[in-house]
């Protein structure tokens, strides 16, 4: 049991590593040593737990996606199909892209011509915004004249936007920047009396940096 | 002379081969003889003309700002402080990354960790962008309440969204996904009587591709 923990926390502790060096140096250019180092583990070690670089990018992008998919069904599950929920779900989003190295590690590779992969996580997070605004609509929160498809557009836009500027300067990724974002757009987007009720700086407090997933349990290892 | 001209034009095929090769596969993976195979000359000719792979890429970055400066400084010379010369400079931008392959390589060399560089193409789009941008407030075309910060924020976002967006699927570059940005948007920005005036489909009929520069004078040579 304790060598179990061990190796959750050793795998945890790679996928991290890697994630770091996927973001700064890109797919191609990362060593297995340099992620190993900085992992604090063996060669050996990052070996039984992946058997190349690709199954550890795999490992990072299916970790984002997993935290993708809280930020986005948290979001539904608080507000619902209103608007709410989306501009929450980029708040959200940015700050993780801010905080967590794995989703930032992940939608790194989402965009390096040397590992993309579909479904990549831009894809998901299109796909989500593409399903709220049809939902929004349907429940009329969306303004006359616009439609769920090009409110889709100027969201996935920008907030692919937000993220690759944000790996330069991470102020595109702050509070504040989405906020102003959502203060020039919803009304625009939001029909007659929705707006009123909708705050574009979130509806829920700055989180606490969410917890980190407990460990999986790991296969017994170094 | 013939001489001069023929190296000219042997620098143009290695620029656009660069392009093309560092857009698909990125600056790490790329090789200087994937290069000059895909230019058609030996790979003498390129070393006559450049030191190494960096100094190839600074040249295709160069090219591509330069391509980005007769974009914006076109739409301004029509356009004036209008909100117009920045929805006409848009689609020029997207039409540019869509059919050249040295500004799309360009863009892609902006946003490569192995060869970012400042002042990147999107540094040089955000300025602009920003500028005008105050150029319009100054001269009253923004609407009440909008300031030109949190309209080029909004521009600057979703123009680099479409950039990267594009770079898998093209249909985000295309002359009506841009209109229906503007078709959203220009409404919450320009100032009354102006929006009437505006046009999201740009105010200049779809370019016919712009002719390549005049190849450089270059050095004799190969």
């Amino acid at each position: 049991m304790v060598q179990q923990e061990r190796a959750a926390r050793t795998r945890h502790a790679l996928i991290q590593a890697a994630a770091a060096v996927f973001a700064e140096e890109g797919f191609v250019t990362a060593s297995l040593s340099t992620i190993s180092r900085r992992a604090g583990v063996s060669n050996g070690a990052l070996h039984f737990h992946f058997a190349n670089k690709s199954t550890l990018a795999d490992a990072v992008e299916a970790e984002a996606a997993e935290a993708v998919r809280r930020i986005t069904e948290s979001a539904r599950a608080w507000q619902g199909d209103s608007l709410q929920a989306v501009v929450d779900a980029t708040h959200e989003l940015m700050g993780s892209l801010a905080r967590d190295v794995v989703v930032r590690g992940g939608f790194e590779l989402a965009g390096d011509s040397a590992h993309r992969k579909e479904p990549s996580l831009r894809t998901q997070w299109r796909h989500w915004v593409e399903d709220s605004l049809r939902r929004a609509e349907r429940s009329g929160a969306l303004a006359e004249g616009v439609s769920w498809a090009d409110s889709a557009r100027v969201i996935v836009a920008a907030t692919a936007g937000f993220e690759v500027l944000g790996g330069d300067d991470t102020s595109w990724l702050s509070r504040q920047n989405v906020t102003r974002f959502w203060e020039v757009v919803l009304p625009r987007l939001a029909g007659g009396p929705g707006l009123a009720a909708l705050v574009s700086a979130g509806s829920r407090p700055p989180a606490a940096p969410s917890a980190p997933p407990p460990p999986p349990a790991g296969r017994p290892g170094p």
